[in-house]
């Protein structure tokens, strides 16, 4: 597996371009648009919030479908808690879409992400679909993912390639998403978590379904910014086959090493999430080890990252780590107190459950870094998981508390 | 029921005293002591978190005992993670306490609150036990309300007199916490809520027990200041029988009057931690109605009060309704999105789970207000619940990185 440069244009077949419709208030670019050249599989992974956007009821009937060959997303307007209307603006946008390049409406998956509640302003997209359509391009995957941004300050894009059998598959993937982020996506279940990722790789649809939802489980499921879960958190992925690596349609060693890969993929994806998050100036992992399953490991990882408190002291550079203790014990997971010990980075600070001396200079100066590790050893079994979080800073409630007006 | 002034002496028979111990390095007062003059049964509320301070499993073990008279409280330091040192601590407080006033030791409860995983100074404790001893009066309610401090701007009680029978009741208490507040306190089973609570109600020790759970779950169980449950939450009530009523020993009338004015008064305290809430600018009520159970409707606003993007709007005095419904669709409760109704103050913005044209400015200016009222109609069943929150501040940011340091 190697890292290579480039974003979802980034295997082969497949084309994208970017623009401003005028959605956003600024001016930015807000409307994108991705084509594979040939017919495709496709799977998605959605938010489990019972309030879900338009563009998701949408996409999910879609992707019943057999074949995707296209996928637009604006910025902007998250098309959510629009009713009926909300509704007949997100398939309207997949019908100028499916028109423009010939296709099955169903062929075209559509995503929105912005301020909920407000109409979609499809006459907007409709004026730009011809533009969109002319500015598809390799080099248009930068304008792909600079056109799904809301409140990111960076464009997020990795791509790698993987042998399978004889072939080389590469994968390559956007994101956007850096407040409302608390993904939990189910596979054709049910993230304002947005990931658009391309492959080449020859694979079956349920294939492919599967290995999202591994993917995401432990990638963007592990990441938080602030805690709360978007009505629009959205993961797609598009396969094309023109690798031309024997088709992946069985958990064999080829769909092993495609998940794995995918996995690679996704977990530097919701880092770059995570360490764009609203205000972040810290990027903290929390791994939960010890635990008597993975689950366990992973509600007591991810209640820890939502902590207002311990997030506030990560901006204060204070080693507080009884907030870290007074987090992990309320996640409803049952464990021995008596038996956890904790580490800030390489600094044991708990013991068996109590405080031990340390050196407070060097814990000090782990909090000082930008990366910060936080290791919590449950020692009641031999299950564990990984968490991402970012600190609070009091950018965060600025930008937060200037969003809508 | 009348609301009187006073706090944990306003009963008859009870005494208390507040003084400096310097275990704060501020030199504000940080040692309580609550005395009955006559022997009283008492009932405790303690976290749910795993992680559970020394003095909470003293109090439970105390708790076993039949009668108490003295209850100690040190601020400043919360005797948690400290292992079997910190237990022989929280032993050692009561012990002092027993031995100046000529108690068994297991007739005094201990309570705690401060910085988590520093050894409890007894030595500081121990040399002012006398002169707390000394200041026992009716007066010292006010110097007990303060030393239970730690960021709090001002002190909490509240007091009220019911007539029970032929006889009338008083029941004053004081609390204190306006950080880590996200208390989730079961009776005898395992709140850094303090609640101290007292009454000259004649009541049996199983009745105050189930008095006690009743009136916490709608009161205290339902306030949010920023979602962060403490290893350290704990609810006292002593019940002295100096009102001289027909002692409560059974679900009857009188115990339905008690509990309703025992509910009152830890209604009113929460309310007033939430407002002194770290950093709050505003106070939220938020009303689930419509459920299909108590239960679901109590997840559904205890999730959205813990809302950080839902808290950094109302600070912003924004109404951007979208982070309500975001956050209330995320509790993981089933019901109809399409059916849902969301008002803020007297404003419809939500309709059957799509947004309507309303007054923007009228909603504008109910967000300028202080107090804040939203409901959230689901229109799926008849149960309801009332959460209370406060918003996410800069300033809470700034007091919360900078607090052990």
């Amino acid at each position: 597996m190697i890292v290579v440069t480039g974003g979802v244009t980034a295997a082969k077949g497949f084309l994208a371009s970017g623009l401003s419709a005028g959605i956003k208030k600024s001016g930015r670019k807000d409307l994108a648009l991705l084509y594979s050249e040939v017919p495709a599989v496709a799977a998605g992974a959605f938010t489990t919030n019972v309030f879900q956007a338009s563009p998701l009821k949408i996409s999910k009937v879609h992707l019943s479908h057999k074949m995707h060959q296209a996928l637009i997303v604006n910025s902007g307007n998250a098309n959510c808690a629009n009713g009926k209307a909300g509704e007949r603006a997100a398939v309207a946008t997949a019908d100028y879409i499916a028109r423009a390049l010939c296709l099955d409406r169903r062929e075209v998956l559509v995503a929105s992400t912005g301020i909920i509640g407000r109409p979609l302003p499809v006459e907007k997209i409709k004026c730009k679909v011809a533009d969109l359509v002319a500015g598809l391009s390799k080099e248009g995957a930068r304008a792909f993912s600079e056109a799904i941004l809301t409140t990111d300050t960076v464009k997020k894009e990795c791509a790698l390639k993987v042998r399978i059998g004889s072939s080389t598959v590469t994968i390559g993937g956007a994101a956007k998403g850096v407040g409302m982020i608390y993904p939990e996506m189910k596979v054709e279940k049910h993230a304002t978590t947005l990931c658009f990722i391309t492959t080449d790789a020859s694979i079956s649809k349920a294939m492919l379904a599967s290995s999202l939802g591994e993917a995401i489980e432990e990638s963007f499921n592990m990441a938080s910014v602030d805690g709360d879960m978007s009505t629009n958190d959205s993961c797609f992925i598009i396969a094309n086959g023109m690798a031309g690596n024997k088709r992946i349609a069985d958990k064999g060693q080829d769909y092993s090493k495609f998940t794995a890969a995918l996995k690679s993929l996704t977990t530097e994806l919701a880092k770059k999430l995570v360490k764009d998050g609203e205000g972040a100036t810290k990027f903290v992992t929390i791994e939960v080890a010890g635990a008597k399953s993975r689950a366990d490991a992973a509600r007591i990882a991810r209640k820890t990252s939502t902590s207002s408190l311990f997030k506030a002291c990560l901006y204060g550079e204070d080693p507080n780590w009884g907030r870290v203790v007074a987090a992990a014990g309320s996640a409803g997971v049952d464990f021995n107190p008596g038996k956890a010990d904790l580490y800030l980075g390489g600094v044991k600070v708990l013991s068996n459950g109590a405080s031990v001396k340390f050196d407070t200079a060097k814990a000090m100066g782990l909090f000082k870094k930008k990366d910060i590790y936080i290791k919590l050893d449950l020692k009641y079994g031999h299950a564990k998981a990984t968490a991402w979080t970012c600190d609070l800073s009091k950018e965060y409630v600025e930008i937060n508390s200037e969003y809508s007006t």
